[in-house]
């Protein structure tokens, strides 16, 4: 392989001639080995945008030449159009702020530049990293705002896949509103409803998620472009001041604003904690509803047996015929990933120190990764479990029908002492409720057939019980 | 000791006669040994306003006699005014998601108002806990709304003392204004700045932490009260369906709502991990201001020396003299206890389990616990640290002029390459940088007054510079 | 209320005349009020026997006079027998690195001793909190030391009821080793196993936590005292330095050593940490058992029904008759509780810096709490739920036969596939294994009773299986 | 592309005919688009060895025929020589205990043993995948012993390269044996100290967590492979039982052995808790000193500028010259990665059910993640920071000689009282310590110099010190 040479600030070094990374990258590259992911290329393409939105800014401003920012913006637009990407070598985890990924990001779109220039690469008299493709930025400007725009990027299609997960549910809801079943608390038999409550519930919390995660959103678009170093904007000429965000926002669509404390926007990373939260609570409800499914589907025998999940695998490599709920399980355990990945995260955010947090990346690595893991999860869960769950209304109505939890409802006319004394007898001699109410004398057979009516007892509006009471 | 001889669905106890509590709050004490400490205060106080609400409307909807409704209703009003809390007996974590603190409040409010209406405790034939005191209502829906109302009282003073600390901060942020130093970014000498535009960064993230606490109270106001055991409202009459929740709403002055789906509200605890993960956030920014102020303040010779933190006790039993930064370092212990918490509460939320959470019980104890310390750590960070602040203004500005950050200053005049070896040649060789622009005429005098003005660095807007540079 | 007037570095302040703390104290808890919670009582006997270690070593040494000696030493005394207690008065969490703690500690044994040698409290000048009282000693080498015997102290009891469970967990598991059921996977039915192996497995992993737990003492056994301030032993005499461990080892009966490295055991607490992931592990295997309880215990008619806790409270303040398994659950929440301390322990541990780690108290706080709510956890769980499971033996077996899952052991005799379409027969049908096989002349009716014998699938050593299969 | 049709319980899929994986993978590829990540490959290479293992022993059995046997054998070899593996197409992240896995493994070694014999891929009459790869196997036995193959595989560079930090500490502890400088206690001035004995506290932290992390393997070689399903070894001949782990002991060089208690072994995860728990507690310790050396390395001039981290690449995009200590607070993030995975692999292992744990996916993503990270973080740590390393000697003296922290040193002989007006007259009117001592004749300059002695301070051994005190 040939080889050009480069020097920055620590020495020289061999970096191969084609190559469209510098020295810099290279040093990150055998400074950090870390995860063996590289950087997200959504990140990658956000790094692109922040370069071209700065040289589009500085040639307004008188700053840059022309040609120059023609031929930034042109590698740029080849690096979101997916091109490049193997050019950016550091791994995501990495020292400094991001310095490594923002010089990658420098030195990547410099080489593609000169070469469309007409210059050979590394020779960057002509056009250089930090002079002209990062002018008037700094590693604690573009790092921080490109990850913002990354987290926007990917919780699009988070949220658009929970709203199907959503609808998914309430479908199921309708499709179960009349499966009477026992409701459990604290996995004891308690009193009846409906199959479709219990995803009607899901549903609603789905839709909190939803509100929550959006609403973590708003933060996201305060960043701190145009502070550079430390939020006090050295380097920064007026004019790029002022335009640098609103170009972005045109560029990416995002109604981006730029923080008004500058200060506390490069130091503080609050806003990914916020996120990585939404996303943790989420997780958390998710993991809940999944860990439901897999009760209600639990059997086909031996288990709770109220409903079917759709079968998606061979369950077994021994037990022929086995199915196991393996999409609810992997939802569980993506919310551990999630839940993780916020400890990280917190602990990150906190040990920031003085006018800036130097621990992007690994806040990045998690933030980007825990979304990923959560949109791929809620697709599955969708697509494949929650739209082929089928509902045993038999199985529901015998294990309803064999429980003693009915006798709750006769609380108001007998009272909570003597309701215990027949829901025990129930229990030992295997005579039903209903049974045990007649040989006493408790009530009659009518007052019964409205008093102990399960469905009535599924619905907060129970008039029929208030009329017999009255 | 006399007795009582008292019974429930397990069996028979000896309860000391005079006692509020139950056999059911007895038992509860004797399965819970957990962590030796009651339930709180505030909570107990809650509870006792729900069974007030819950007497008041079951008498409007003519299912409680009006002599058991005053008399419960004035066995509630004792409780609020911090009378029987030392007859609540059980441990804050216990099984059962609360069943022991419902009954606990259920008992003691029937036995007081036994003895109102002149019977003997424990008589329960005439007032029964169950039956009058837990009219129309179940554990499950009780002691969620307890929750709710106790996080909004508890709220109240820590949100009341973080807009203390933020206007501490923006006082200091104007006292320290012109207070010019030396940035540092990763540890290292950056750029300059001055020491008030630090504090008004601190000042910008606690009003964002402000915002985000406030915000959370949202989920606070919805709460699942009426729908007793699983949501479904069973046992409840139509008329104390709807009027429960307004009347609680009356009593305590918060604008709760019922809950839409009393289901969701009933199985899930998201609204609390939601507050907790604020709280969390919050901590994390504290956190971070106190580690700034600590090493802002390391020294009184061998650290950064920047700033003086109030001294509020000798700081060591051996070394005399010495002053240490004991309110940051426990504020930060405070982020550390509630960033624990949000663990504890995460995993508890995530265990729901079919309609019922049953893990309430340990959020609760962490998350009002987290409250409360938050509480008290931000009133001794403003009082005993932040308002005593001073600056050092000597120190930094030494500091400043020892450093080689301005150097960043001349990159738009002489690129990134070349101030680069000016900073290295400063370090080495001790002469400042100044001199050496000036030594290597790269910028006349004048131009370096202007470039080189390390005010003129410290603020976004930067015309002069901008002048010179056209 | 009389007043005596202390002063310090700070200044001078009134103590209440007759207080046994003084003006360190009194400054400490007006700085921390966090938790409300007080030192524990563990812990202040600890600083006792410390201060006693040293006066007696000092007094060996000639450095401390025989009559000051003793009185420290009765004052010392007086607090492991209980009294004084109430004179330490700050808070838990609080800065420093428990500056506060040690001072109090210091205070009321001076103020203690004073009395005793007939002056007044408060006259320092003759017995002095720090000079004599804190001799050859610091803050940072008395604090973590007592941190670790507290830790000794704290384990021992738990160790014990954690063999009691162990034992509980045996006697079951020979009860039940008889009782057939089903195994579950992934909550769907898998292969026959009988009951007592459950239990054996529960036996078999507490066991294992006891010996992880017991094997994290040793840490605690590495004392630093003797090092004061930073680890150079600065201020200790020679002999000091070599007795005060061996003296603090015979009060104690603990063996504790001197660390080699002094420097390390002061600004180190990974030895906390070590103590306190023992225990998340050990709160992370309870909870998996005690999920399983509730699972097998789950109906009584609409769950699983394998095995009866024991009631041990009303389960419901509305459902009548409900028995809940609120012992299982309380363990699981104490899990949750010490995995929250494991965040927040992890957290403090991590942030120490150079050659402190100030972070002790918010440490010792978790861990102490971790320690003994886990204790009460294992005793009611041992007491007041293991040792009362009964077994549902014809459920067990109804279940069995219900499944399919015997279907596994014709793998070897008719393959993965045809067995698998057996089981699906057999589910969709309705018609045994058994009798599909008969039907398909699969195999003989005599080598079914061999092959398909539930029992035999339960165990290792499988040997007639061989024999037909040969 | 041309396809071959395969199917399993589910039904009937194409396969691109040149896969080694089949129909059960795909699935699996298609159910879990969870991280983008595939399984580890040296986890891929323990399952080729365990299906090696079990192929041996089955045909040592009489059950596998001998040229099946070798077929597979061969593949396995293949396997563990690094092909095949872009066959394994399945997510890190899957439902189902890794089903997905294990029929991944079992597929693809079963279509090229298939290659081997003559017949075509998928042409499963011949060999297939579940009745002679996976013989006498489950994914439940498995899998967690390919899982725990795979820790001891990679935590051996692990603690290869502690050992070399470890050395490179004490190197450097020798280095700076000499150089006298101030010790910090919460980051304040607290008694002098040498350099090298910080370096031997980072040497000897580390060393505890060398034994810590190789404890931790213990637990690593105590498997369940022979189990199959539950623990009750369903389907496995008893010479296989006996022989399984002895041959797979052979293969690999661990000492592998079967548990005594196979229930156990297959439902609880808790060694690999264990295991994250010792990797935590690393890199708590890891970034703690990392986190010293920052502030050691902090400066240039506004800085403790004490040492120096070597230089590795240019420190900002922005700031010329800038040298940031990039390595250490890289090893700082993947303390919080390895953290945040503890979080994650806490709450997997918690959720076990009964017979299982279906949560290994999750848990060995972050356990291999945490371990490989580790090692990459303390190897650029060695190599790139701690070697070059030097220290500023002059610069800690200076900083020592302004300070006061010597004045301790006089509590003997003053008391703590007047050597603490002392400290504070120093630092307020800029007298020295010495100076001030002399001025108020508290000591004769011969005195002085033996206990104003810095360098006598350092020292446990301190005899000169006692020698003017007697």
């Amino acid at each position: 392989m040939n080889y050009r040479m480069e020097s920055d600030s620590i020495g020289t070094l061999e970096i191969p001639e084609d190559a469209y990374y510098g020295v810099q990258s290279y040093r990150g590259m055998l400074n950090f080995p870390i995860t063996g992911t590289k950087l997200h290329p959504d990140f990658i393409n956000n790094l692109a945008k922040i370069k071209k939105a700065a040289a589009l800014t500085n040639e307004a401003a008188g700053k840059l030449e022309r040609r120059k920012a023609e031929a930034i913006i042109q590698a740029c637009d080849e690096i979101t159009e997916g091109k490049l990407h193997d050019a950016f070598i550091v791994d995501a985890i990495q020292g400094g702020a991001g310095t490594s990924a923002n010089m990658n990001a420098n030195e990547v779109i410099a080489n593609r530049a000169l070469e469309i220039l007409g210059y050979k690469k590394g020779d960057y008299s002509h056009l250089h990293p930090n002079d002209h493709v990062n002018m008037a930025q700094s590693t604690n400007d573009v790092i921080p705002t490109a990850g913002k725009l990354t987290v926007l990027d990917l919780l699009e299609p988070l949220e658009k896949e929970l709203k199907r997960l959503e609808k998914a549910f309430l479908d199921k809801s309708k499709e179960f509103d009349s499966v009477l079943k026992m409701g459990r608390t604290q996995l004891e038999d308690a009193v009846p409803m409906r199959l479709g409550q219990s995803f009607h519930a899901y549903a609603s919390v789905t839709h909190r998620d939803i509100e929550r995660i959006h609403a973590s959103r708003k933060e996201m678009y305060v960043v701190n472009l145009g502070g550079t170093a430390i939020g006090s904007a050295i380097n920064v000429p007026e004019q790029y001041l002022h335009q640098i965000v609103p170009t972005l926002s045109e560029l990416t669509g995002y109604p981006v604003e730029q923080a008004e404390d500058l200060f506390d926007a490069t130091e503080n990373l609050d806003g990914f904690v916020n996120v990585s939260n939404a996303l943790k609570t989420c997780g958390v409800n998710l993991s809940k509803i999944c860990n439901d499914l897999r009760l209600l589907g639990s059997g086909p025998k031996t288990g709770f047996g109220e409903i079917n999940l759709p079968a998606k695998q061979n369950g077994s490599s021994i037990m022929p015929g086995k199915v196991n709920p393996v999409i609810p399980e992997v939802v569980t355990q993506v919310a551990y990933q999630v839940a993780g990945a916020n400890t990280t995260i917190t602990m990150a955010a906190e040990a920031g120190q003085m006018e800036l947090n130097a621990f992007e990346p690994v806040i990045f690595y998690n933030l980007f990764g825990s979304i990923a893991a959560l949109t791929g999860a809620v697709q599955t869960l969708t697509d494949n479990c929650v739209t082929g769950i089928t509902a045993n209304e038999k199985r529901c109505r015998e294990l309803l029908e064999a429980s003693v939890g009915i006798v709750t409802a006769l609380n108001p006319y007998i009272g909570y002492k003597k309701s215990a004394e027949i829901a025990k007898k129930s229990l030992k001699t295997g005579i039903s409720v209903r049974e045990l109410v007649l040989q006493e004398k408790i009530l009659s057979k009518e007052e019964m057939d409205v008093i102990l009516n399960p469905y009535k007892m599924t619905s907060p509006a129970n008039e029929l019980k208030e009329a017999v009471n009255s």
